[in-house]
C-alpha cells in the first residue's frame, strides 16, 4: 500500500461513472468535486462527450492520468473498472457503488475478488459502499452528501456515510470545521488503523475522532494507535456498545460483535478517547481542537453565580480533574480585590454585581496560580455584565495565560454572540456548566495519555521448546483441551507449581507420595472433566497408606459419573499451606478482534457472584500487569487488609507476564486457565490448569 | 400556615420598598410587575407620592389591602414591615431583601426573628435573599431578573437566584414555558416541601422541578414527595452529590452538607427523578410536560441512517427502556411497505432513499404494535427528504396512536424549524440520538414511580416499654453508649439473640453456663470497648468448668488494656453452629436531614472492603427491607449460591423491618450496630450490639 496522503491531496481527480442525470450519485459527487476543488476532475463515461460541461473520457486508458479515482459504477463492473485503475497506474480509489458484502453471499464473493484485485495492483481502497471522502485543505468533496465540510483542524472516519451527513450539516452549523473526512464503508481495503496512522503523521491534523461500528485487527489498530496518540489525541465512538446495541450492530454492518469488554480494554490500552454520544464525540473535540493542554488536572472556577458554581464544581467532582488549591498569594490578591461578600475560596464567587473587569481580575488571578492548570467561566446574566465584552477578556486572558480554558455562560439569545466568538477562539461554551468542564477533562485525560509511562513486555527466559511438546500432544490424540497433566508447561514459562506429577497407576502414585513429604492431594487427571471436586475428583491430606487406594477410588468414580472422558490418570501433589494464602485465577481467552485477552481475579465469590475482574489485551509491561492486581475492587485483600499477611504482589504481576509472553509465543492457545493461582507471603502456586489448543496453529 | 395559592394568584400586590431610581432592585420589580400582571399593583415608599405613574403609599396601613407583599426594604427594616404587614391582614410575602443568615451571625438572629414574626402572623414568607416569584397564568413577574417566563406547565424552584436568571433567558429561546417560578432564598419559612405540596394539589402543574443544594426537613419532605408523585412527576437537581461539590454548596448557601448517600435514597424513595446536570433537568422536563406516558417500557427505533440507529440502540441499552420485540403481524406488515434491503426489526432501517411517506409508514406500523411502548424517530438528512414535513407526519401519527415519540432529526440549520414545529406539539428533538432517548427514559421511569407498589410499615408487637427502661439506663450513668448488656432490647422488638446473659461476678457466670447447652462464648461487657477480639476480651468454645477462670481473665484482660472503660461485666452465651451461617450487618445512624438511615451488609470485606451495602430512610415497608437484601452485589451469597444452603432471607427482611420500627419508635437512638447478625438457613441471631442515646430525647 503506497503513502494515503495522495488520497487527500490528489492533483487530477476521475469520476469513473460520471453523468448529469438529475438524482444520479454520479452528477452529486461531479458537482459536489466541481464547487472548490483545487485540482483537475477528469469525468469518466463511454456515453457522453461532455458532462456538467467537462470534457469526459470513454474509459480510463484514454482520459489523463488521475491520482485518485472515484467509482459509482453498478455493482458487475465495479471489478472491471478497479482492474483498468491498476493498469493505468492509479494508486488511489474510493469505490462508492454499494451491493458488497452488506447485501449477502453474492456480495461477499464479489467484495473478496475486490480485495484480489486492490492486492495485486497495491490499490488504496476506500470503500465500497462509501459516501465518498473530502479533504477541505484542497476543496476537495468527493461524497455525494448534501454538504461540504468548513476547514479546520479534526480529522474525522464513520462507518455509518449517513453520521456523516447528519454530523456536516450539524458542524457547520456549529462552525466545527474538519481537514479530512473519511466514509469507511465496507472496509474492505482501507480501514480505521490506517487513517489512524496517515492522520497521524499529518502535521496539520489537531484531532482524529471516529464514529466505529467494529474494528476488524484489534491488535494492529492497539499498536498504532499507541503510537499515534503520543502526538495527536483520537477520540472515538464506538457503537454497539450495549448488548441491543451490539446486535443492531451486527445487522448493520454484518460487523462481528466483539466482547464490548475486550473492546473497552483495547481502545483504553490504545490510549483512544472513548465517547458514549455523538455529543461527547463533538464536546471532546472542540476542546482538543482549539485549547492547549494543561499542566495539572487542578481547574479554577470563577463565576457570578454560587448555584450554578456548585453545579460546576460537581462536573468537576464527576470528572477526572480536581479543585484546585489556590496558593496564598492568589488568596492574598482575591482578598483585596474582591468584595468582602465574595468567595475567594475554588469556586471563586464573585457574587452578582460583578462586572466584566471584576471577572477579568478574578480570572487573571487564579490563571497566574502555578497549581491552576485551568479554568472554568461560569456566568448567569445580570443587569451589569455584558457577555460580548465577558466573551472578549476571556479569550484576552486565557492567550495571556497558555492555560485552557472552557466557559458556560449560561442563557439564550444573549449567549449565542458571545459563544460564537469564544468558540472562534477555541473557547468551547455551553449553557450547562457540566459540558464545559466535560471539555476540560477530555483535555486532562488526553495528557495523562500523553505522559503515560509505556513499558515494554518483559522478556522472560523461558523453555518455549517444552511447551511446544506439551501442546503437541494435542494432535495425536482426540481432543484439544489440556489438563493438569501438563503442568510442567507453567513450569516450563516459570509459573511456580506444587510438587508432584501425573500418575497412571497406584503403585506409581504411592512411589510419588512417598517422594513428597508430607500428605498428598490426588487429583482425577482427564481433561474433558472441568469441575473434578463436584464428583469426587479431588481427595486432599491423603497420607502415604492411603494413596493405592484412593487412586482406585478416584478412577472408579470417574468412570462412574463421566464414563465418555478419558481418565489420563491421577496427579498427586504437594499439599500447600495455604491458610495465609488467597486465591487467584489468571486466565486467557483470544477475542476475535484483539487476540489474546488476559483475565485477573481473585477466586471464588469474587470472580463468579460480585465479577470483580480486570482485563488486558496482551502483550502487557510490569506495569499493566500491576494495574491488573491494583484495579479490582477485593485488592486490599492480597495487600493484607484485616490483619491478614500481604500477598507477594511481585509474585502474582510477574505470573501475569509470563502467562502474556506464554499466549504470546503460542497463538495455538485458544484459552488457559490456572484457577486457582495461590497467593501467599511467600510467592504463588498455580495449583490447577485447563488449556484449549488450536492444533492447526501449532 | 394558609393556602399557598394566593402566592402565586393575588388580586393585589404591595412593592414595600417601590422605587424609581435607576438599577434600583425596587424599580425592577415595579417594572416587572407593571408589564403584563392581570391585578393591582400598590406601591409602598413614605419618601414618594407616585412611583412610575403608579400611587405610591407611605406604610401598609394607609394602602389598600393586598393579598402578597413583596418586600424590598433594607435589611434593618424588614422585621418592623413583616410585622406591619402581618398587622394588615396580608398573608404572602416575598422577602427579597439580603443580609440574614447568608451573612454572618448577626444575619443568622435576624432571620431566627424573622421565622418567629411569620409563626406569629402566621405568614407565608418566601426568602428573605430572594430572586422573587413569577406566575404566568396571571401575568406576575414579581422578581428583578431580566427575563419574564413564558407560559408553560412547569413549576420551578430554584434556591439559587441566579440560576432561575440564566435558565429563563435560555428557555425563552428553546420556548419552554412554566406556570409558578420560586427563588427559595433562604428558606427561612417556606421552603421545598411547601411548594412540592402547593404545586402537586395544582392541576395545571404537569412536572415539578427544582435546583437544591439542600433539604432541611428530609423526612417530611420524603412523604410529602412520595404523595406528590403519584400524581404528578418531581424532577430535581440535588447539587452538592460530590464531595467538592457539597463543599462547595456549604460555603455558598451555608446549606449544612447531608450526606449524599442519605439524599439519594431518600429522593429516591420519595419517588423524584433525580437529575444530575442543567442538561439532564430540561430534557427531562420537556418530556415529562409534553409527552404521554408509556404502557410500557418498550421501544421501537425507526430510522433512515443504520449508524446513528445503532447509537440509538445503545442508549435505549444504557438506559432503563428496552428494545420492543415487534408482534407477527407487525413484522408482516413491514416486510410487505418496507423495501427489500430495508431492517425490519428493530431498529428498524428503512434505508437511505426513504421519503416522508415510508417514514410515516414505519412509525405508524411500529406504534400499532401492542408491544412497543414509545419510538423514537432518527433521521439523517438525504435528498428526498423534507425535515420540516417529516415533523408534520411525525406529530401526526404520535397523536393518532397516543404513545410518546421522540425525535433525533440530525442535522443543523435544516433541522431548526422541523425541531420548532416539533417541540411546539410536545415532542423532544435533539442532534444526539441519546438525548432524545434519555427525554422517554424518564418518561418509562417516572410510569415506574407511579405503578409502584407501596407497602405501609408492618407494625409488629413489641414490648417497648422493656426498651425504654433499658434506653434510660443511660441517663443514670456516665457516657451514651450501650452495647452487649442490653441485647435483651433486641429481644423486645423481636429480633433473636443467643441464650445467655451478662453477669457481673465469676460465680454467676459459671451459673448462666451451666444452664446452656454445650461450650459457650464469654465476651467482655463495655459499651467503651468496641473492638473487643482486639483486647482479647473474646472467648470462644468455653467449657462450664472454665466458665470462672474465663472471667477473670477477661476482666483482667479489659481493665489492662483499657483501664478508664466502665466493665459492667461478662457476657456468658450460648455457641452457635455457623458453619452454614453468613455474616450480615444490620445497622442505622440519623441523617441531619433525612433522619434514621438504615444499612444492610454483609459482614468482614463485603461492608468494609467492598463497600457493597444498601441504605434505605426508615420507617420502611417489607418490599423496602427486601429491596435492601436483594440490593446488594453480594446478594446471591445469601441465597445459597455456590453450593450452600439458603439462609432465611425472610428472618433477615423481618429484622430489618423491626430494626426499622425500633429506630422509628425511639428518637433517642442515636446509631445502632447488630453486627453480625447471623443468618443461617433456620432464621437469624444478633451476636452483637452497641448503640448510642441521645439521653435528652428519652
Amino acid at each position: 500500500m503506497g503513502r494515503l496522503s495522495e488520497l487527500f491531496e490528489p492533483d487530477t481527480v476521475a469520476v469513473v461513472g460520471a453523468t448529469d442525470r438529475e438524482g444520479a450519485v454520479g452528477r452529486a459527487i461531479l458537482e459536489n468535486l466541481s464547487s472548490g476543488f483545487a485540482g483537475e476532475v477528469v469525468p469518466v463515461n463511454p456515453n457522453r462527450d461532455t458532462v456538467l460541461g467537462l470534457e469526459c473520457y470513454a474509459d480510463l486508458e484514454s482520459a489523463p492520468a488521475v491520482d485518485l479515482a472515484i467509482v459509482i459504477v453498478p455493482p458487475l463492473v465495479v471489478l472491471e473498472t478497479l482492474r483498468e485503475i491498476g493498469e493505468a497506474g492509479t494508486e488511489n480509489v474510493v469505490v462508492i457503488t454499494a451491493g458488497f458484502s452488506e447485501t449477502g453471499v453474492e456480495g461477499a464473493e464479489r467484495e473478496r475478488e475486490l480485495r484480489e484485485i486492490a492486492e495485486t495492483y497495491d490499490l488504496n481502497v476506500v470503500g465500497p459502499n462509501s459516501l465518498g471522502v473530502m479533504s477541505t485543505p484542497v476543496g476537495m468533496n468527493a461524497t455525494f452528501g448534501p454538504e461540504n465540510a468548513r476547514e479546520g483542524s479534526i480529522s474525522f472516519m464513520s462507518q455509518s456515510g449517513a453520521f456523516i451527513t447528519a454530523v456536516l450539516d450539524w458542524a457547520n452549523e456549529q462552525k466545527i470545521g474538519f481537514r479530512d473526512v473519511v466514509s469507511l464503508g465496507n472496509k474492505s481495503v482501507l480501514e480505521e488503523t490506517d487513517f489512524v496512522r496517515e492522520w497521524g503523521d499529518d502535521p496539520d491534523t489537531d484531532v482524529i475522532i471516529g464514529y466505529l461500528e467494529d474494528i476488524d485487527a484489534g491488535e494492529e489498530f492497539v499498536r498504532a494507535a499507541r503510537a499515534v496518540s503520543d502526538e495527536t489525541p483520537i477520540v472515538l465512538v464506538k457503537s454497539g456498545r450495549t448488548d441491543a446495541g451490539a446486535h443492531a450492530a451486527s445487522s448493520h454492518t454484518g460487523a462481528i460483535a466483539g466482547s464490548e469488554r475486550a473492546y473497552e480494554t483495547g481502545l483504553q490500552q490504545a490510549g483512544v478517547l472513548r465517547a458514549e454520544s455523538v455529543q461527547e464525540l463533538f464536546d471532546y473535540a472542540r476542546a482538543l481542537s482549539g485549547l492547549p493542554l494543561p499542566e495539572s488536572g487542578d481547574v479554577a472556577v470563577v463565576t457570578n453565580a454560587g448555584g450554578p458554581g456548585v453545579l460546576t464544581t460537581d462536573a468537576v467532582g464527576d470528572s477526572s480533574l480536581e479543585m484546585a488549591s489556590f496558593a496564598d498569594e492568589t488568596l492574598k490578591t482575591l482578598t483585596e480585590s474582591m468584595p468582602e461578600e465574595a468567595n475567594i475560596y475554588n469556586p471563586i464567587d464573585i457574587i452578582g454585581d460583578a462586572d466584566v473587569e471584576r471577572f477579568g481580575q478574578a480570572l487573571d488571578t487564579a490563571l497566574a496560580d502555578p497549581n491552576v492548570g485551568s479554568a472554568v467561566v461560569v456566568s448567569a446574566p445580570t443587569a451589569v455584565l455584558t457577555y460580548d465584552k465577558l466573551a472578549e477578556v476571556v479569550i484576552e486572558t486565557r492567550e495571556r495565560h497558555g492555560k485552557p480554558v472552557v466557559a458556560s455562560m449560561m442563557g439564550g439569545d444573549r449567549a449565542r454572540a458571545a459563544e460564537e466568538v469564544l468558540r472562534e477562539f477555541g473557547i468551547p461554551n455551553y449553557f450547562d456548566p457540566a459540558r464545559a468542564v466535560s471539555g476540560l477533562d477530555a483535555l486532562a485525560r488526553y495528557r495523562a495519555i500523553r505522559n503515560r509511562s509505556r513499558d515494554e513486555p518483559t522478556t522472560f527466559d523461558v523453555d518455549r521448546e517444552r511447551v511446544r511438546e506439551i501442546l503437541e500432544r494435542t494432535t495425536s490424540r482426540p481432543g484439544n483441551r489440556l489438563g493438569i497433566e501438563s503442568m510442567d508447561l507453567l513450569e516450563a514459562y516459570g509459573i511456580p507449581t506444587p510438587a508432584g506429577s501425573v500418575v497412571d497407576d497406584p503403585k506409581k502414585a504411592r512411589d510419588v507420595a512417598e517422594s513428597i513429604d508430607g500428605d498428598v492431594v490426588m487429583k482425577i487427571a482427564s481433561p474433558e472433566i472441568s469441575h473434578k471436586s463436584d464428583i469426587g475428583g479431588v481427595k486432599v491430606g491423603v497420607p502415604d497408606e492411603n494413596v493405592y487406594d484412593a487412586y482406585e477410588d478416584l478412577v472408579t468414580r470417574a468412570r462412574n459419573y463421566q464414563p465418555d472422558a478419558r481418565v489420563l490418570g491421577v496427579q498427586v501433589q504437594e499439599m500447600l499451606e495455604i491458610d495465609e494464602s488467597t486465591e487467584t485465577i489468571v486466565g486467557m481467552n483470544r477475542d476475535p478482534q484483539f487476540g489474546p485477552l488476559l483475565l485477573f481475579g481473585l477466586g471464588g465469590i469474587f470472580v463468579e457472584i460480585l465479577e470483580d475482574t480486570s482485563v488486558r489485551v496482551a502483550p502487557i509491561g510490569e506495569s499493566e500487569a500491576r494495574e491488573m492486581v491494583d484495579g479490582l475492587t477485593a485488592a486490599p485483600l492480597l495487600a493484607g487488609a484485616r490483619g491478614r499477611e500481604p500477598a507477594d504482589i511481585d509474585a502474582v504481576v510477574e505470573s501475569i507476564q509470563r502467562l502474556s509472553q506464554l499466549v504470546s509465543d503460542f497463538p495455538a492457545i485458544l484459552e488457559l486457565d490456572i484457577n486457582p493461582l495461590v497467593a501467599g507471603p511467600d510467592g504463588v502456586q498455580a495449583i490447577d490448569l485447563v488449556l484449549t489448543v488450536d492444533t492447526e496453529k501449532l
